[in-house]
C-alpha cells in the first residue's frame, strides 16, 4: 500500500515471485498447487510503477547509502536509496547437525517441488516387484524432524494422502506399512501455541498412527537414516543412540540468517546483539544505523523490546504527582496508560492496571512502592518475548511501514533523505510504534485444524475447522488471483482428488 | 476401453504421468500449467484395475514373452506378457548438428519447465541495469529451429507473451528489441499442412515480426549463437555460413527412435528396415515378431503399406471376370471396393472408382489393361506416405486396439496365447485393419489458429479459430479432470494474464 506518487520504488530479489510459505506444506502431495502460492513481484510491481531487478543483495554501503547487489552471472550493481527496507527472510537452522543434505526441507518452491518428488517415489518405488521387504520399509518410513507448524502440517498432509489416496492410487501399500514420525526436542509439538491445542494435536496424531516423538533430539543423518537420542538430563547425561531408517527425512527446524544479514550483523557490530535475526527498534528501525534510513521486517528481523527496568526512576517521579514516593491507584492507572502509550508490547501486560495494581501491592499497603514496581517491570520486561517468525506478523509489519512512509512522504515538502539533512529521525519518531496484534495461530493437523485465537479461546477439531484454516489464509493472500487459484485448487481436490504425477 | 474382466493389465513407464505433448508449447510462456496438460498413469490405472510399474522397458524376451524393464535403482525386473503393446514415443532427431546441449527441447514437462524458466531468464537478465547493449540484443533474441507444429506453437506463445504480457511485466523492454527467427529447411513452415495454411501462417508470422528463415540449416550450436547456412544447391555447392546470437535456442525437429526401440529392431533383423520407427503391419502388429502378439503405436511406430503392385497379376486376374485381358467399367469399380476392403489406405485413392477410370483409361479405349492398372498402383504405393506422428494417430491407433483385443477376448474361450497355441495370428486376420481418418491438422500460430481439415476445407485466422483450436485439443484430453484443468487454465489467463514468476 506505498504511495507509488510519493516514492520511486525499487525491489530487489533473487527470485521474481513472492512465496507464500505457510501454505508450502500443502503442495507437498498434491493438495495445492504451487503456482497458487506464488505471486509474480512483476504484477505487484506493475500496480505501483515500481522497478524490479532480479538480483540478489549483497553487502550494504551505509556510507553511500547504496544497496550492492549481485546478478545470476555474478556482476554487481549499485543501487542508490533514500529508505531502504530489509525482508530477505531467513535460513534453516542447522544446529550444527551433520547430514542435512539428506534431508528434504521446506523454505523454497524447489525445495517443496523436490518434496513432492520424492514422497511419490517413495510410494511407487515401495510398490516396484524388485524392491525387498526391508527396503519397502524403509521406504515408507517418513520422518519430521521439528514439530512446529510446518511440521505438524507436512505431517498432516501426509496424513490425509494416505487416508485419501494411497488406497485408489498405490493398491499395493496398505495403511500400515506407512509409519510418519515427528521428532520434537521440546516437550510437546506445536509448543508456540496454547497448551490444549498442542496435547489436542498430539492425540489426535496418535489416533492417526503418527509417532510423536518428543524431548528426543536428532544427533545425526544418514542417507537412509536418522540418528537420534533423547535429550540429555542430570539422571542421565549420556543417553543411548537409537537409528530410524527412512524414506525421505524432513528438516523444519530453527530460523537463521542468511549470508546478507549474517554480513549486514556484523557491519553493525555493538549495535546488532542478536544471533539470529537483525535486531530493530519498535519503529522497525535497524539498531546502529545512525540515519535511520534502514528498517527491517519479516523472519529476518526481530523488535529489541526497551528494557523497561533502566527507565525506572524516570516513570516512578513522573507518575508520583503528590510526591509521597509511593504510587496510589489513579497515580499508577496514569502510569499504566502513559506505558502502553509509549510501549505498546506492554499492553497485554498493563491494561488491567486494577488488577496489576493488586498483585503487586505484595504488602497490601493499598500503594506500590519503588521496589514493588521494580518487580512488576522486570516481570514486563522478561515476558516481553520476540514476536513469532510468522507471516502474520510480516504481514502487519509490511501494512504499519507502508502506512507510516506514507505519512512521511506527505508530512514533509521533498524528501528529507533526499535533501541531505541526515535522514528522517525525528519525523520518524513522532510516530506511532509498531504493535503487532495477535490474531491466532493455526495449524492443519490432518483432516481438521486446530486455531489458538489467545485469550484461551482456542478451536480443535471442529467440523469445518479445515475450513476456517483455509479460510483466514485465504483472505492474507496477495491477490485477488492467488486467492482466486487457491479456491480453484481446493475445488480441484475435492472433484479429483490429489495428482500423483511426480515431476 | 480396454476390457478390465478381459485383461490383466500392467503398464510400464519411467514416469508416472501421461502428457498430452501437442499443448506443451502452451506451457513455456505461463498460458497453461503443465499439470493441466497431465494425466497420473494411477487414475487410469485405478479406473482399470492395472498395476503401474515405474520401470523403464529395456529389451524384449521374445522367446520367454517377457519384458525386461530397469527400476531407477538399476535393478531389472521381468515381466511376462501374452500381449504387449508398445507406446514409447520418440526422440528428437539430432541430424548430428553439434552443441544440440545449448538447446531447449519441448518433449517432455522437464524440458518445458526449463524452456519456460529459460525465457523469464532472458528478459529478466535484458532488463537488469548490468547488462549493455550488445547483451541485451543477444538476450532478447530467440531462435527457433524447425516450422513444424511445435516450432511454430512455440513461436506463437512467444509473440502472445510479447504482444500481451511484456509491456506490463518488463517495462524497460520494448517490443522491437525482441527478436524471434524460425530456421526451417524446406520450402514453407508447416508443411505437412496444406500449402495456403503455410502460407497464410508465413504472412502472419510476417506481420508479426517474426522472422521465418527457410531454406536454411543450422549447421552448429553453440552457448550463445547458431551457425547457419542456406541448403547447397546445384548453383551454390558451398553456401556461406552466417551467424546468429541468442538468448534461447529451441531445437524441434524430427523424430528418432529410443534406446528401446533401437534395440528391438536390431533384435528384429531383416523385417524391420525404417530407420525411424518401429515398422507394423496394417494391424499394429511389429513386423519381425512370429505369433503376432507384440503391438506398437504412436510416435515409436510407422504402418507399413504392402505394396500394391506385387499383387498386380493376381487382382487384376480376379477382377477380369469376362476374362478378355481388360477391365471395363464395372470390373474397375467392384475391383476398387474390394481393394478398399482389403487396403483402408487406399480410400483416399480409389473412392471416386469413374474419375479415377477415366484418368488412366490413357489410350481412351473405354478400358484400363495391365499396363495402366500398373501405373495406377505405382502411383498409388508412392502417394501412399507414412502416417504423421501426431496425437491424433497415436489416439485412433489406442482405441483400435483396444477394440480389437477386446473383440480378441469375446472370442475366444481362454486367452490363445495363454493356451500356447502359437498365439493370436489367426485371430487377429480376420478383424479390421487401422483405418486412420484424418479429422484436420490445426496449430496455433498467435492471437489465431490455423486448421487443415482436408478436402480443401480451411479454416485460417478466423475470429474465434483460436477456441476452435482450444475447443479440439480440449475434446481429446484424456478424462474429465484434464479437460476441467484446460479451462480453467484458459479462464485464468483471460482474468489474469500469465504468471512471470520464474522457478
Amino acid at each position: 500500500s506505498l504511495d507509488k506518487d510519493a516514492y520511486d520504488i525499487t525491489v530487489i530479489s533473487p527470485t521474481n515471485y513472492f512465496l507464500f510459505t505457510p501454505l508450502l506444506p500443502s503442495t507437498t502431495v498434491g493438495t495445492l498447487e504451487m503456482r497458487s502460492l506464488v505471486e509474480p513481484i512483476r504484477s505487484v510491481c506493475r500496480r505501483k510503477n515500481a522497478r524490479f531487478l532480479q538480483c540478489e543483495a549483497q553487502e550494504l554501503d551505509l556510507e553511500n547509502k547504496e544497496i550492492i547487489a549481485k546478478d545470476d552471472q555474478g556482476r554487481t550493481y549499485h543501487q542508490p536509496y533514500d529508505r531502504l527496507i530489509i525482508a530477505v527472510g531467513s535460513q534453516s537452522m542447522t544446529f550444527g547437525v551433520p547430514g542435512l543434505e539428506h534431508c528434504n526441507k521446506l523454505k523454497t518452491i524447489t525445495d517443496a517441488r523436490e518434496t513432492r518428488a520424492r514422497v511419490i517415489d517413495c510410494f511407487e518405488r515401495a510398490s516396484l516387484p524388485t524392491t525387498t521387504p526391508k527396503e519397502k520399509e524403509k521406504l515408507l518410513s517418513f520422518v519430521i524432524c521439528g514439530g512446529g507448524p510446518t511440521g505438524v502440517e507436512f505431517a498432516a498432509e501426509l496424513y490425509d494422502f494416505l487416508v485419501d489416496d494411497l488406497p485408489g492410487y498405490f493398491p499395493s501399500i496398505s495403511r500400515d506399512e506407512v509409519q510418519v514420525s515427528i521428532i520434537q526436542s521440546g516437550d510437546h509439538i506445536l509448543n508456540t501455541y496454547d497448551k490444549e491445542i498442542s496435547s489436542y494435536t498430539e492425540q489426535h496424531f496418535s489416533r492417526s498412527h503418527i509417532n510423536v516423538i518428543t524431548n528426543h533430539r536428532v544427533r545425526a543423518v544418514a542417507e537412509d537414516h536418522i540418528v537420534y537420542a533423547r535429550k540429555p538430563t542430570k539422571d542421565d547425561p549420556n543417553p543411548e543412540e537409537k537409528i530410524l531408517p527412512f524414506g525421505m527425512c524432513m528438516w523444519t527446524t530453527g530460523i537463521a540468517m542468511t549470508p546478507f544479514t549474517k554480513h549486514l550483523k556484523e557491519q553493525l557490530g555493538g549495535a546488532q546483539k542478536n544471533a539470529r535475526a537483525l535486531e530493530t527498534d519498535s519503529r522497525l528501525r535497524v539498531a546502529g544505523v545512525p540515519d535511520g534510513s534502514v528498517y527491517a521486517l519479516g523472519d529476518c528481523s526481530t523488535i529489541m523490546n526497551p528494557k523497561l527496568v533502566r527507565g525506572i526512576v524516570e516513570y516512578f517521579e513522573e507518575a508520583d504527582t503528590n510526591h509521597d514516593g509511593v504510587l496510589d491507584h489513579d497515580e499508577f492507572a496514569h502510569l499504566s496508560q502513559a506505558l502502553i502509550r509509549r510501549f505498546p508490547h506492554t499492553e497485554m501486560h498493563l491494561s488491567k492496571a486494577g488488577e496489576i495494581f493488586r498483585m503487586y501491592d505484595k504488602d497490601g499497603t493499598g500503594s506500590i512502592d519503588l521496589d514493588e514496581f521494580r518487580v512488576l517491570l522486570s516481570d514486563i520486561d522478561q515476558r516481553s518475548t520476540t514476536l513469532p517468525a510468522t507471516a502474520q506478523v510480516a504481514a502487519q509489519q509490511g501494512k504499519y511501514l507502508a502506512k507510516k512512509l506514507n505519512t512521511l512522504a506527505a508530512h514533509s515538502l521533498g524528501m528529507p533523505g533526499n535533501a541531505g539533512d541526515g535522514g528522517s529521525v525525528p519525523y520518524d519518531e513522532a510516530l506511532a510504534r509498531f504493535h503487532y496484534s495477535h490474531l491466532g495461530s493455526l495449524a492443519y493437523v490432518g483432516g481438521t485444524a486446530v486455531a489458538d485465537f489467545g485469550d484461551g479461546f482456542l478451536v480443535k477439531g471442529l467440523f469445518g475447522a479445515k475450513y476456517l484454516w483455509r479460510g483466514v489464509y485465504w483472505s492474507e493472500q496477495v491477490s485477488f488471483r492467488t486467492r482466486a487459484l487457491l479456491a480453484l485448487d481446493w475445488t480441484k481436490e475435492l472433484l479429483f482428488g490429489r495428482d500423483s504425477s511426480r515431476f
